[in-house]
């Protein structure tokens, strides 16, 4: 077995190289891994075959088993999403800031990758090829740890992978697979050449992983959204927002998992709610007040502070706008919220104060996704708020570093007063 | 005593108010801090001459007790940067990004504040003034913790902050001191409200940060700096920028700590260099090949990784740019590096290749800090590579939200095909 270490060093030289290669290449491995992927479909299905041959023994439930299996459709989904990232504008080499600090001296702020991440992921073996593509876009080197159920199919993936990149002349270490628990222990170790983590699973999962490790983390917390129904909202695109956001798909974190009523709406809004709750099989949990008004189990504080993923909802009466806004900032996860009302200074209000990566007026709150935003494609949504928040698209797996060019300027001449600063600012791209 | 969690939740509270402050009421705040400091000087000079008997009678370095002294000249210095401060264009509220994502519905990305930052410092008292007055700028609460030598003086200070932000109708809780140790190994514990530590410290004391807390940190390391003469370097050139990089200010992170040489120029530049090094009392260390041209102690396998922050300067040969190159990745730190050459293909492989967060063609790399690369204010510098890296100005206390705004738009109209994507990128600031 490889000494992690060692990985984790062929990773840095991969990223090194991968940091000076031009997008040219960077898009011709990937069409390149349409390719291969295509070329070895049958050695990665029978792999495949063999994973599921497995899961199933081992009685793994019928969901995750559907996820586990990667056959002719999910071969076309991935390829068709590597000719769509291969078109997709290059994330590096922007230049974001230019200045000339004093006659001669010129400083650029350019786009660059990041490094080396590392990215743990649940069974879909479509998110490695997903996440290795993204990385090689953006410049960087990715250590990859799927999940144990689809350990052969995602050997298959990524050996594909990486003889595509070396096609192309670019180094196969830039994505390489690690089978066991132990190897993510150690990975978490390598803070000196690892430059980020990127955990994809639950809430627990994420803070394990800050707590073991010096590198930094761009994880996923829950998602427990929020509707508030305004005075003055519209009745009907309440109801409707509230039913898409609730119940259009249960299983994601952008679907509202509470439900917020101004107290002056409540007898006309939630008649007209019910029905069309009941339509969809949802489940009302609801506080004294909304008890009042319509039948629902009660709720309790921990409802509050629930993220259901299920046919459930909360529902609580509030008094006004700033009560609405203190639940959200209280009970919620940062993930995405949204007011209904037709009053502009109420939603300016709400989206100012709902400190949240998403805050959303008179829409529903399932559209907080990276592809919805035109980003392409999708690495995660990041619920902190440090480097990048929400839905996070290729820019994301990208930091920057300043190039400055001069012709031997020397801070003695500054303290001296021999030179002195002009900071002009330039609307120029980096020309080296 | 207050318990930390109550300060940290005050913080938190003050945060959601401050984000929703307008640029005028902050910058209002930023001059009646000005004015509060200079009002209450003869309190806040008694409150240091207290610190600064303490620390003689405990026999402070002599450098350690000028940096505590807070007096008329460091008041001037303070209020004038308070003054110019409040001029800076607002962090807060710029558009970045404007998406139509589907007819009638606009999403907008806009800078906003991070929230609660807890900042630990030197025993500097000024630096109280500096960070709390930056964090204000960008609408964001600070818990703070400086010296224990200077308390008495930042306690005062900070008095003064807190009342002046409430004269212009903020928080006064924006700015916190702690006082204890115990108050931050208490601080660290409380990531679900506070979202971001930045240590101004050792490379220790900021791995130590890291070791025991889930917030994220942005932190500074080493600053291994190298300036690297290439074959095709201006000889004269050459010498004054490893000079100023040297010796100009040694005791910075951002002067130069080890200097590479390539073969080819070895003999014509380091005679040169000698004696410019010699007038300035620096001690030179080099590996054979320099030794066999100039008078230098041997340097070890060590010096490669020391930064001296002294008159000291190690010296190597190198085979060529490659040599040179890999060098700096492998024992450098990431702040900031050089190439002094007249070769623009040089110069490009350097400054793509190098994965630091400065790369220098032709000049100093004293020129490394926030002011002189035109930000009007420095945070910090940082040198990992997430969120912020280099010289951070007030855009690195900044986060950013999606405002999403629309009429009642649903995912299962998206899903169904009776409304589709536009994607339409948009040239507007966010109308709320």
């Amino acid at each position: 077995m490889k000494d992690l270490h060692q990985m984790a060093d062929a990773s840095r030289q991969a990223a090194l190289a991968l940091a000076a290669a031009s997008a040219e290449k960077r898009n011709a491995a990937l069409l390149a891994m349409a390719q291969t992927l295509m070329c070895h479909k049958n050695e990665i299905f029978a792999a495949n075959e063999a994973d599921v041959k497995e899961a199933t023994e081992a009685k793994l439930a019928a969901p995750l088993l559907n996820r586990l299996k990667f056959r002719e459709e999910k071969l076309s989904a991935v390829t068709a999403g590597l000719e769509a990232l291969a078109d997709l504008g290059d994330p590096i080499g922007k230049t974001t800031y230019a200045c000339e600090l004093t006659q001669g001296l010129k400083l650029y702020r350019v786009a660059c990758p990041i490094g080396v991440i590392g990215v743990i992921f649940e069974s879909r073996p479509d998110a490695l090829v997903q996440i290795a593509s993204l990385a090689l876009k953006s410049g960087n080197a990715v250590l990859l740890k799927g999940g144990r159920e689809a350990l052969r199919t995602n050997a298959a993936l990524c050996d594909c992978l990486r003889e595509a990149a070396e096609s192309a002349g670019l180094p196969a270490d830039f994505a390489q697979l690690l089978t066991t628990r132990e190897d993510v222990a150690a990975m978490l170790k390598e803070d000196e050449l690892i430059d980020l983590i990127i955990p994809r699973g639950s809430n627990e999962f994420v803070r394990f992983i800050m707590d073991n490790s010096r590198i930094p983390v761009l994880g996923h917390a829950d998602g427990i959204c929020h509707v508030y129904v305004d005075k003055a909202a519209d009745i009907d695109m309440a109801v409707s927002i509230a039913v898409d956001s609730k119940a259009q798909n249960v299983a994601v974190c952008n679907a509202m998992e509470t439900l917020l009523v101004h107290r002056d709406i409540a007898s006309a809004f939630l008649p007209a709610l019910l029905p069309a709750m009941q339509e969809k099989n949802v489940r009302l949990l609801g506080d004294e007040a909304v008890r009042a008004v319509i039948d629902a189990e009660p709720a309790s504080e921990a409802d509050w502070a629930t993220e259901y993923l299920d046919y459930t909802l909360s529902i609580r009466v509030v008094d006004n706008l700033d009560a609405a806004i203190a639940h959200i900032n209280h009970y919620g996860s940062g993930h995405t919220d949204c007011i209904v009302t037709s009053d502009t200074a109420a939603a300016q209000a709400f989206m100012t104060r709902v400190d949240s990566a998403g805050v959303y007026h008179n829409v529903s709150t399932r559209f907080a996704d990276g592809f919805v935003y035109g980003f392409g494609a999708e690495v995660g949504i990041a619920t902190g708020k440090i480097h990048a928040r929400g839905p996070m698209g290729l820019e994301g797996l990208t930091t920057y570093k300043y190039k400055l060019m001069g012709s031997g300027q020397l801070m003695a001449e500054m303290k001296s007063g021999a030179r002195t600063y002009t900071h002009r600012l330039l609307d120029e791209e980096c020309p080296l």
